[in-house]
């Protein structure tokens, strides 16, 4: 690679670890304990993926990733939420979470409920209530406000967790028969395209509307970041299998859970061959993109690690 | 009452209950069961308060309600999130909601998890998505959505939500000190501000930003909807104790839960005479606004309305 990603990605991510305690401190008059809970998870670290890619998708059009801070945060917030509703007890039911308890684990399930509630809300407040260079008008910011809410509510995220429910128990029983695994591929499909790559989608779409990017540049660049998503969710799956658990600091809940997953239905070798080819399309959509060559370069270098997280 | 309340209630309700599930319909790609899902709880009915202060709230400056219809529908969206999640087993645990049996009654605890959590998304998907006329400008809507954002997160709802967690279990023990009662009347002011009072009060400011209100009306109507709404807490507080249970399709969960409240603390009484004076506190408020005479008074009777459901 032509950069240091990692440092890269080092250096831009504490910008983002650094700000997010400091946006619910500004939230004035929240509840204690509801205020530590929602800083315990976004304090869980992370890579954080898809503020780095909103900074970077911005950067292309001149400005700098700083400026829009509040709006990386406010899509990690999102991201968080998601995260602790995602392993409440009714839900994956798990106890771990990048090596650390899970959030209901240490305050309960009803807290923890409240938290993610406070972290998807005031991920809007964040993105609303921030100053932005005034190149960043009102109509730029409700456009990202916009964005955000499709990829994340019932057109996008939320729609694949439903969907992630539904084909829970798709794989019992000792064989899948071939109308079944092709069944499960196109479930599995919409389950990936909405649960991860939505998400991530929105990340490269925010930063080109806060740029107030192209139409035809935003289009790429969606198309970027839905191919990356996939690409991040099959290498996931594949992780889920073979990853040292300790490392991943996660307990393999996809597996225990018999959930369906490219490594459940194409076998590992088969899920590798996918995520090759997603990352292949994903930079063939990006080469597409004009614009400044150094975060092109950033891109394109996060979408080789999400590629290559597991190998 | 110088106008029929009741009827004008109601035909505007109306507009509303068409509205919602239109508004689902439009989340294009959405999971089936859980559209379903939400909009089973959005169809559940009750009074459409929310909306109908709004839309008075914005009259008052000229404008028309319908024109905001997507704004009224998006809080009304937001309620209804908090309604399925606070009935959760983590949290009240309630079986029936107006009469009908609790979401996750019905579609799961997971479900009704991210039925909550799409609501409150898509919401801002709503909001930020419709088309408004002319004179309502990006400026106007992304203000709209801040305030939403404010009062429905941890500065606003959710901390609400969360002390109502700590308060539970404050009226074990045969007898209540007097320091205890005051702390716990201090504590009730801070749940039912936020619980309650918060996402009423957005409903009157979200009507005065999309009109562009001038500074000193729009606070004038903040306080009307601080006191109105907590006018209608205590209102609940003495329903769930005297009020027929059938009539009220719940099941008095707060006296089962031995939840603090205003008739726990100062009896039925007591908590009549306090609806009283918040209701006097919220019509002097809204003297203070000038502007068309006839949302005044739309919203004058709904908050007589408010104040008498319980006699």
């Amino acid at each position: 690679m032509a950069m240091d990603i990692v440092n890269y990605m080092r250096a831009r991510a504490a910008a983002v670890d650094a700000a997010l305690p400091a946006f619910v401190r500004g939230l004035g008059g929240a509840q204690p304990r509801l205020a530590a809970s929602m800083t315990y998870s976004l304090a869980a670290g992370g890579k954080r993926l898809r503020p780095l890619l909103m900074g970077a998708s911005y950067e292309i059009f001149g400005g700098k990733a700083r400026d829009i801070l509040p709006a990386a945060c406010a899509l990690e917030m999102v991201h968080t939420y998601s995260l602790v509703h995602d392993d409440l007890p009714a839900m994956d039911d798990d106890a771990l979470r990048r090596g650390r308890p899970t959030n209901h684990k240490v305050y309960g399930e009803a807290l923890a409920i409240l938290a993610g509630d406070a972290l998807l809300t005031d991920a809007f407040t964040v993105l609303t209530s921030s100053r932005y260079p005034r190149s960043v008008g009102p109509e730029r910011v409700l456009g990202a406000a916009r964005v955000l809410a499709q990829r994340a509510g019932a057109m996008g995220m939320v729609s694949g967790q439903a969907a992630d429910l539904q084909a829970e128990g798709f794989l019992r029983g000792p064989k899948l028969a071939p109308a079944r695994r092709s069944a499960g591929l196109k479930l599995l499909a919409y389950i990936h395209l909405h649960k991860t790559a939505d998400l991530i989608t929105a990340a490269v779409e925010m930063g080109a509307v806060l740029a107030g990017a192209p139409a035809k540049d935003f289009k790429a660049l969606s198309s970027f970041g839905r191919e990356l998503g996939l690409c991040f969710q099959v290498a996931d799956d594949i992780l889920d299998v073979v990853g040292d658990k300790k490392k991943l600091g996660k307990s393999g809940s996809d597996a225990r859970n018999r959930k369906l997953t490219y490594a459940s239905l194409l076998g590992v070798e088969g899920a590798r061959r996918e995520a090759r080819a997603l990352l292949d399309r994903a930079l063939a959509r990006l080469r597409a993109v004009p614009g400044a060559a150094a975060p092109k370069a950033a891109l394109e270098a996060m979408a080789g690690f999400v590629y290559g997280r597991e190998n």
